[in-house]
């Protein structure tokens, strides 16, 4: 696509107008009897003058049209796929046409030519239905044409957003304040005693105990994340596992799916193979697909409470063998994302062992590991404990990179973008490199690194903010448990509708049966079935949900992913029951 | 690398050992005449029992030698790459080793094993000097081992991170004291009558704005970043170039090098060109590894105070021609890192109108746009202005991507991780892909985005803070000037050395002349000479600075980079001086 070479050669001025040697392709196109060379073209002309990127040179006042015809003319005979036939049929119109199409220098980015694994990752979180939700709330915006609308409010059920406005689920005030203190150091340095009436000991004393080992909060740190964090870290989760921790193996993250991305990255070269549970959180499809690797699906049982089973893992090996893929790495989230199932020990005990035995890589997305709705029934427990509980020549050598978040559980802190993950048993010359690619993206946001702090060393009994922060996250969790019973309760008693109850997380995966004429009109409308309801819903209340598509579920099942985080349960599920009733029986 | 699948297949509990195919290879690499089969191994044998990966299944209980051995022996037949002949001379040693060797299950990742673009990354800012920096600065805290030193502290002048501890650059007031009112709304919400006597009025109120546009900022935001900040920068850039900007076309980023790195992603397909300054800033060079593309240097002029030349240019053009890559993108920073150069208009206008004849996208990295040492002479103009400046056909088709960050500047705002991008000519739906992928990463950390707010609306005159935001940013900005100026002159009186003084941004870039001597002594040493005098300058001063190597140079010349940011000149400047004066009088 060089143009004007000789020019930029001879370093001439810029602004004398050029012929594109590109415009030989638009020329051959023209000729080739594709719709560019019909007459219509013409009568479209005069409207294009102002269009980017159409400016002609027939137009142009530096360069009258017969020349511009001479020159594009000159290329004629150099032209390889136009014969001399065709070239004798041209019209005055088509070399006009032509005469324009050389002059218009098509853009370098176009979906064809921007790198084609970005045109592979789909992200459906945040796709279509979620742009549609936005268009609907600037809507709302505006007196007017929020009338046309039947419903007052937007309720972003999309995204397992805790702390999004409307939805009642408030910071931890220990977390804020400890953190405004960081962001405003002069607060204790010079206001202590204006400070010390509204902010209790343990934040000052905390917030001082950071500051000495941060600094800045605007600074840099360590690429690993700052060295005193780490090694909190390591006590908690040497605490949570009863397995020693090194903090030279934690890395903090800017969220998990930094973390994620990153390992992903590192672990799988092009071609190679990571099991990814269906349903799944689309980031693990959507990594993939950027760098070239391939997802290889296992599938759970959505009938045992979406439960992992062993046969489900190797009926994917298996699988992926048999298509020539090298099963590399093994994604796992417990608790599930979007199906909310908590893992038993011996269903993580086969994981472990199916990863021992074909040589993966484990990676446990643990996020959610604050989120258990019966702790005593369906525990967490956490992949490196597993791992280090199993006999030896197991403990020591399968590879595991466990991930954790500051965005869920009951902090909630999404937007500040922090986190963790543990390596298990991985090489230390791989751990250098993991570390130098994290110094490539130089560190994690600090204030992020220091909500990690915070989630792993909160208030202590005795402490002064211990009430408040005990009485804070105890609401939050039980909140969220009791809308999740609620909802999958409700749920449940729906016609064409069944929800396994969660045991963790914060989403529900109802399983929609869609009625046979809905499926006709959906392919009518061009849409998956579950996408079309959720447009539909969308339409009707407001609720912004993901279909069961967006995730991967088996096939001929349609689902929707709801978060438990909602305004109120009857602006919310009962409107998601009126809507559902009403489109079942439209298309029953 | 299959173990055990049988085992697997049937379910069969993980406790019993067993043999791996891999075994197979294990077994054929030992008969095959490497170090490994010799009698030694017997003699270690003992000692390796409890090294992980080294469990052996000899030794197992729950299997006992005979057997293994006799699993081991049922395979040999089966060795293709074994003749009988070899086989018939495995003694007894041998056979034992291939029975450890068997168990060793080898972890999956290796250097060998994982994506081996993540081994073409290089980062020389935070590498192996940057390492050894920390290991002194640990060893600085041991009161005994610290006398072993010959210096008292370390000198972290390898990264421009102006808020690190031991320098002298506070954080800008305006924007703690706006940014801990977001993170603790309860401050002006519960507190206002004691945060008003401390806070200036516009803070709270600045405050109180954002905190209505965004709610909690430990919510996820829009993921091009918050809507209305978005609008601000559009404003800022209107105002700074007098053409329009749309804020569709801005999106906020972690910072600028998540921006460069989502881009690059995206423009590139693998094996793609981007054209890259040398000396350049290593993120290029570091993630074009990471996607499979390929970097095509151009050479910066030293001598003309690093200026960037058509001439240099179109040699790089077509040079990567020759070599059958195709050029889609061509990055440029200004001012340049770690050069200092500030480009003139007719230079870029040169850079513009070549991408304009090649059909490349323009990346135009701008960070250091507030760090202009002489706006007189040496303005900053943008790229954006200088696109849009030239005739229509260029204005309106030659595709920029703008990064700017709140890490520079007066601000130095690193550890916060905010910036933007903004796209100029980019066709819409190239525009909707870039917003696809800055979905998967969710959305930029919050207060990073805040802060993007704070850098393009600063307080006016007439605002409360306005007179100290003024003497604080001008104090900022005048004492890297200041330094600069001095470091660079200093430099240039030193024998072996000469510093292009720096018109803008916060390093410098001394050439220095490496005696003969000392290029063989590094030969010997297996450094790059400038790599050498980096590590020998840290050892003997505590100053952590980063080879020109690091960045790229023409072959045969030898530089250095340093930050103009430093606690204290004589501390700095004094101490390179008499180390740089030793080392040339050692090597002449």
């Amino acid at each position: 696509m060089a143009r004007c070479k000789s020019d930029a050669r001879r370093g001439g001025p810029w602004r004398g107008a050029c012929v594109n040697p590109f415009s030989r392709l638009v020329a051959q196109r023209s000729a080739s009897g594709r719709p560019e060379d019909s007459g219509t073209h013409i009568e479209r002309w005069p409207g294009r003058t102002d269009i980017n990127r159409s400016e002609n040179i027939a137009r142009s006042p530096r360069r009258p049209l017969s020349a511009s015809l001479q020159v594009l003319l000159d290329y004629l005979p150099t032209r390889k796929t136009v014969n001399s036939s065709a070239h004798a049929y041209l019209t005055l119109n088509q070399v006009r046409t032509m005469a324009a199409s050389a002059s218009t220098r098509k853009p370098v980015l176009s979906l064809e030519s921007i790198n084609p694994a970005v045109l592979d990752v789909h992200y459906a979180v945040r796709g279509e239905l979620a742009l549609k939700a936005v268009a609907y709330e600037e809507q709302l915006h505006d007196p007017v044409k929020a009338k046309e609308l039947p419903f007052d409010k937007v309720v972003t059920a999309n995204i397992g957003n805790p702390q999004q406005k409307g939805l009642n689920q408030r910071p931890i005030t220990f977390w804020r304040q400890v953190i405004s203190l960081l962001e405003n150091p002069a607060l204790f340095q010079d206001h202590l005693d204006v400070i010390s009436k509204i902010y209790p000991a343990d934040v000052i004393a905390r917030a001082k105990t950071l500051y000495g080992e941060i600094g800045s909060v605007g600074a840099y740190t360590h690429s690993k994340g700052i060295p005193a964090i780490r090694k909190k870290v390591a006590a908690f989760i040497e605490k949570r596992d009863g397995h020693p921790a090194n903090p030279e193996h934690i890395f903090l993250t800017a969220g998990a799916s930094a973390g994620v991305s990153q390992i992903l990255g590192l672990v799988l070269k092009p071609g190679e193979g990571c099991m990814i549970p269906i349903p799944q959180y689309p980031l693990y499809t959507a990594t993939l697909a950027y760098i070239h690797a391939k997802p290889v699906p296992y599938y759970l049982d959505e009938a045992t409470g979406w439960s992992t089973s062993t046969e489900g893992l190797i009926q994917g090996v298996n699988k992926a063998k048999a298509d020539g893929i090298k099963v590399k790495a093994l994604a796992i989230i417990n608790p599930g994302n979007p199906t909310g199932g908590v893992l038993s020990r011996e269903s993580m005990e086969k994981v472990v062992q199916l990863c021992y035995d074909e040589g993966i890589v484990l990676l446990a997305d643990e996020v959610y590991q604050r989120n258990i709705f019966d702790p005593k029934d369906r525990p967490f427990i956490s992949f490196k404990e597993v791992v280090r509980s199993m006999p030896k020549e197991v403990a020591n050598s399968v590879e595991l990179v466990s991930f954790h978040s500051i965005s869920k559980g009951v902090s909630g802190e999404c937007g500040r973008r922090g986190g963790y993950f543990e390596l298990t048993n991985i090489a230390e010359d791989v751990v250098e490199q993991i570390y130098k690619m994290a110094s490539v993206t130089l560190c994690p946001p600090v204030t992020g690194q220091v909500g990690v702090d915070l989630l792993v060393d909160p208030p202590k009994p005795g402490d002064a903010s211990y009430d408040q922060w005990l009485a804070e996250t105890t609401l939050t969790h039980d909140n969220l448990r009791d809308r999740s019973k609620l909802m999958s309760e409700r749920f449940n008693q729906l016609p064409n509708m069944s929800c396994q109850p969660a045991d963790g997380a914060m989403y529900l995966f109802p399983q929609i049966k869609i009625p046979e004429r809905a499926i006709e009109e959906a392919k009518k409308r061009g849409k998956a079935p579950d996408v079309m309801y959720t447009l539909d819903l969308l339409d009707a209340t407001g609720i912004c949900s993901v279909a069961g598509s967006g995730f991967g579920q088996e096939a001929g099942t349609y689902h929707l992913r709801v978060t438990a985080l909602c305004p109120g349960v009857e602006d919310y599920v009962g409107k998601i029951e009126k809507f559902h009733k009403e489109w079942i029986a439209k298309w029953a």
